[in-house]
């Protein structure tokens, strides 16, 4: 019998246990979660399923193969001691991306359409009508054009909003314009309503600062650009964020995301005007389909053919 | 010179006369809201472009040729006395449609990703976690597949939610499972979001009422039933979204249309959990686009063409 998974997911604890019961029923695995595992000797095994692993974790299991992220993004172990060489798969999933997409076209429509200014009239029972634009006259500018950030552009462009995207490397989308990482000003000066959809990596680190706020469109159909973001909270500058939303450098933001998480209670973002926080729950990875997932490639990587979603260690994404 | 036009328009009367200024260039328009309108003798006018007009009003322009109604539904005034038995004409509009499916969606999408929930959390700075179910978890019920509908079940398709439709006579749009009038049955007790798009009608009038809600789903992805409506108010009840809502039977709410409007400020809908309130501006008639359509539908009346987004009067709508 192949060796068991090792498993060292910082998720709901209880939801882990449960699925993993009807997971990798071939070779079985062991959850650092589980008490029994502390002294276990984890030298044997093969393959790792992490997402935020203790800090040991690569000293423990030091003869890895493959290692799977439980997560879209990879940031959660990159810069752990002791990360073997070995391929890093990360997790893609239909259901994933259309959550993500959800969540980006929610938060893009309750800025346009003023839901603070809303809530605000319907708690003092008022009847107020200010008139918002409409979706084409943003425009909507997604920063990240990987598999999150392309559906939630084609999304955004079908409920009518006009959308720019921005990516390192140039792409073609069809009715979108689109930016490389030389057009990063271009980029900034068109759009209202910036959103973030970054893997963290060394260039994306504290990357969502006064300076590149500063270059957002101002005086556009909301007036004061609007930032967005669900990729990394340690992309974004929260300092520069609180003062660029005091001043009125941006009209709003939405923040899924955090430099420290879960958010502290005494952080001035939760009570800034126009601001919606969520708490890191824009598409969460969903344990069955991530354990099938981890499943599949596996099989794929055992009978020789190669893996899928493997991050290239030099970009970190 | 052909005789103005003649403008009842209950829209803000600011906006409307600054906008008349530069239409119906060729006749002009004569603007009850104007005073000295007052006395002015309007028998011998064609063509009236209203949005609940004078109650008074087809008593003092008996000789209309056409009615042209300031919004897409024209119950405004079917039923004031005189109305002659001429062609009415609605308000259909690209930007009109666009701007209903985005507030569609929104609202669907607040209600599927619990935003009353993240909302009360933030303002207690509390990271709560609760996962809500994906759109393809919930079928969104659309009540009504005319111009408003069709639009906006394409969109919620697209968003990834089950989508199905209603209207009273059968209708096939790809991907979305259609129901008749005497479908309502199985399409409410599938339904987990109810949305709202009739014309009010003597049929529609306090349709939407405790005897429908005990129809809807219970028991879906959301626990509960929500109900959703930006038709028109006289077709809910409001007492009974009360009571549902407090009852149970409903789980939450989003409203832009009222019995009354402006909603009193002693309604208990303001305050009630998980109701979204809109002041009747999920998509207004933008009035330039209102002004150029009239002139169309006039230049080819007067061509002897056939008008368009004529209403069947027997239908009501
Ligand atoms: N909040 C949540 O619940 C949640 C859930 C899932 C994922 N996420 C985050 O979303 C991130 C994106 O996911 P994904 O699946 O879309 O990743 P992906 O497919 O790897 O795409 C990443 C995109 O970012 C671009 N990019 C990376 N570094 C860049 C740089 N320095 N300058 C310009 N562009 C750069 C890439 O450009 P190229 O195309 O040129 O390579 C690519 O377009 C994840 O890494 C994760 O951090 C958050
Ligand atoms: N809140 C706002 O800001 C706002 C803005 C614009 C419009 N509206 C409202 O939205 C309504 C719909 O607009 P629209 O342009 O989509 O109208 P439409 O094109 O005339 O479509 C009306 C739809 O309702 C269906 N219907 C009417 N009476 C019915 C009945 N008794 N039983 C079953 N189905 C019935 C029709 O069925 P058939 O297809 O079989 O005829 C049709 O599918 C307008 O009348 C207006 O009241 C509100």
């Amino acid at each position: 019998m192949p060796a068991p998974i090792l498993v060292d997911l910082k998720f709901n604890p209880d939801t882990v246990e449960r699925i993993l019961k009807t997971a990798f029923l071939d070779r079985g695995s062991v959850n650092v979660a589980d008490p029994e595992t502390r002294s276990r000797d984890l030298s044997g095994l093969d393959y790792a399923l992490l997402w935020k692993p203790d800090a040991d974790l690569f000293s423990r299991a030091p003869n890895l193969k493959v290692i799977f992220s439980g997560g879209a993004g990879v940031d959660s172990f990159m810069n752990l001691p002791g990360l073997p060489d070995v391929p890093i798969v990360r997790f893609v999933d239909h259901s994933l991306t259309t959550r993500m997409s959800e969540w980006v076209v929610m938060q893009c429509l309750m800025h346009q359409r003023g839901q603070s200014e809303h809530d605000r009239l319907q708690r003092r029972r008022e009847w107020g009508r200010d008139v918002a634009p409409e979706a084409s006259e943003l425009t909507v500018g997604v920063m990240g054009l990987g598999v999150l950030g392309q559906d939630a552009v084609k999304k955004l462009k079908i409920m009518g909003f006009n959308v720019i995207g921005w990516s390192r490397t140039a792409k073609q989308i069809d009715g979108i314009e689109t930016f490389d990482a030389g057009g990063l000003d271009a980029f900034l000066s068109k759009t209202d309503i910036l959103v973030g959809l970054l893997p963290l990596t060394p260039e994306t680190t504290k990357f969502y600062n006064t300076a590149l706020f500063s270059r957002l469109r101002q005086g556009g159909a909301l007036q004061k650009p609007v930032f967005i973001n669900a990729g990394r909270g340690r992309s974004q500058v929260e300092a520069d964020i609180v003062s660029a939303i005091e001043t009125g450098m941006l009209g709003g933001a939405s923040l899924d995301v955090f430099e420290v998480e879960p958010l502290p209670s005494d952080s001035p973002l939760w009570d800034l005007p126009n601001v919606f926080i969520t708490p890191h729950d824009a598409a969460s990875s969903e344990e069955n389909a991530l354990f099938r997932h981890v499943e599949r490639q596996i099989a794929r990587f055992e009978r020789g053919e190669p893996l899928q979603y493997v991050v290239d260690r030099g970009r970190g994404y």
